[in-house]
């Protein structure tokens, strides 16, 4: 069935087609893709070619086509969710040592909380996010403090277009839902007994990001046992603003101009980052590693491979 | 100096303006992607509201922007980054303890080794890589490996491009890579002594995958003292050997279809995941946790809310 609209962008149409793919479905032949694409089949045909073209499609051996390693690329430069999550990572493996059962972090994404990392034990409670997936704000202690201090707007397109119910403790009306977010804006935190199942629950608070705003949640999925969670509260309360800290760090405006940001996106030695940073404090001397070259080009005309082989403008300038 | 050409796809515009972005250049202005990406100003303009549109650009209250996370999203459901990535941490990790230097894996792409993950020690050697970063193949410890098992046209290609120069010990004619490559294939392990950096030695071995075809290449750098490699090799064997095993887990065609890959893109607890797999078992009786839904839907008719608030057809099915 076949949803495709003339007036559609081509680059909804690509969307599309990268929205096909999901942790359940890695796998899709070019029919899976057309059918939950809602294109043509010529049409998915020919949106798959290019997209493979560019590496953002692979298909494998067995026809089947998976996301590229194109994609990722570009994601390792997100500073909003690699670079967010490389400073997260210390503190919530410190949350983590110390509650034994899940910690996260997520940002606001549309109507629902985008959960950029967690940090797991095997035998621990329920916990219905994935690392790269979605939950409605208002059924997540995470999206509660993300709501409670986003647009106000906001509140009103999420309830606008429905609460969705998980289970009966899951907040279910707008009315509902407002006196839940001036609940968490008072006193710091979101607590959600059973919201989403019966037996877990959820805890949260905000991290503040280097401009002042809120930027994004930290917090823990635990057995839902009834007692209470100011420990749990005061331990995210350190990570958050450990984080704030080293967000601030990471993106100080008086560092060098060249260097902005980098701190947040790259891990490794100092010493290795000394080299790095030396290596691009004059690209015309030394060209950044990771480009290839031609070697009779002029030394200031650095060109990246890219995934298909052809030399074209890319990272490195 | 606008570079863009009347025939040029207008996928690969959109490229061009995500390839403006890179670990040292995070945060651009209208005016600076315009210029790294050889559009004109009214052209990238345009381009960047639709990213921005959907999220793949987002705009920061200084009017600078970055990547967004939705390309952070879709990394998150690929299987040769993010799938490789969560199967093999545990044995990089398990190498680097060993070796407490750099521990590292990588995978072709073009004619660059991408590089997917890696463990480092604060105090650890130069090493050039990034993760998320780009090495030439001729140059790097895991790129021979991954030459010496590709296509020939691949050798053929990467000599007719040139090999940029590092060191004065860097790979620097065909016949030498060809030579370089045939030790590879005989010995089963590539070491590079001071190919980058005279202070720095790479070792990497080949992980095959669950089709019997090289995969990826695991590799460390460490100081290049001139001791036999043959104990890291070891260590670098076992640890592909592992991996190799676990992406055939995480990948095999006899458990339900339905989850076929899923374990090699969720992390978290037993009890989690099997209450994910059991939402997913029936997809009309519950929702995939994360796909907002219209109250007033019927139960199959779930959408997943876009970055920008908009309903759209989703990875919810």
């Amino acid at each position: 069935m076949a949803r495709e609209s003339a007036g559609e962008s081509v680059l909804r149409r690509h969307m599309r087609v990268l929205e096909s793919f999901d942790a359940w479905h890695p796998f899709l032949t070019l029919s899976e893709i057309a059918e939950a694409s809602g294109l043509a089949v010529s049409t998915a045909h020919r949106l798959v070619a290019a997209l493979e073209g560019e590496g953002l499609l692979e298909r494998l051996p067995d026809r089947t086509y998976r996301l590229g390693v194109r994609l990722w690329e570009f994601a390792s430069r997100t500073p909003g969710a690699v670079g967010l999550r490389e400073i997260a990572r210390p503190w919530l493996g410190a949350v983590h040592e110390r509650v034994r059962e899940h910690a996260q972090v997520g940002v606001l994404s549309g109507r629902d909380v985008l959960y950029i990392d967690r940090v797991s034990t095997r035998d621990a409670v329920v916990n219905a996010t994935l690392v790269g997936g979605r939950i409605p704000l208002h059924a997540s202690s995470s999206g509660l403090v993300l709501l409670a201090h986003a647009d106000a707007t906001l509140v009103d397109d999420v309830i606008a277009h429905g609460l969705r119910t998980y289970t009966e403790r899951t907040i279910r009306s707008g009315p509902e839902l407002r006196a839940h977010l001036r609940k968490v804006r008072d006193e710091g935190f979101a607590v959600t007994d059973g919201h989403i199942h019966p037996e877990s629950r959820g805890i949260a608070v905000a991290v503040t990001g280097p401009g002042g705003s809120v930027y994004a949640a930290i917090g823990v999925v635990v057995p839902n046992d009834g007692v209470s969670p100011h420990p749990y509260v005061e331990l995210l309360r350190r990570a958050a603003v450990g984080i704030t800290h080293d967000l601030a760090v990471a993106y100080r405006p008086d560092v060098d101009e060249r260097t902005h940001g980098i701190r947040s996106l790259v891990r490794g030695s100092r010493r290795s980052i000394e080299y790095l940073e030396s290596l691009d404090a004059d690209p015309h001397d030394a060209p950044l590693p990771g480009c290839s070259r031609h070697d009779d080009r002029p030394a200031d005309a650095a060109v990246v491979t890219s995934p298909r082989g052809a030399a074209s403008p890319g990272p490195c300038r």
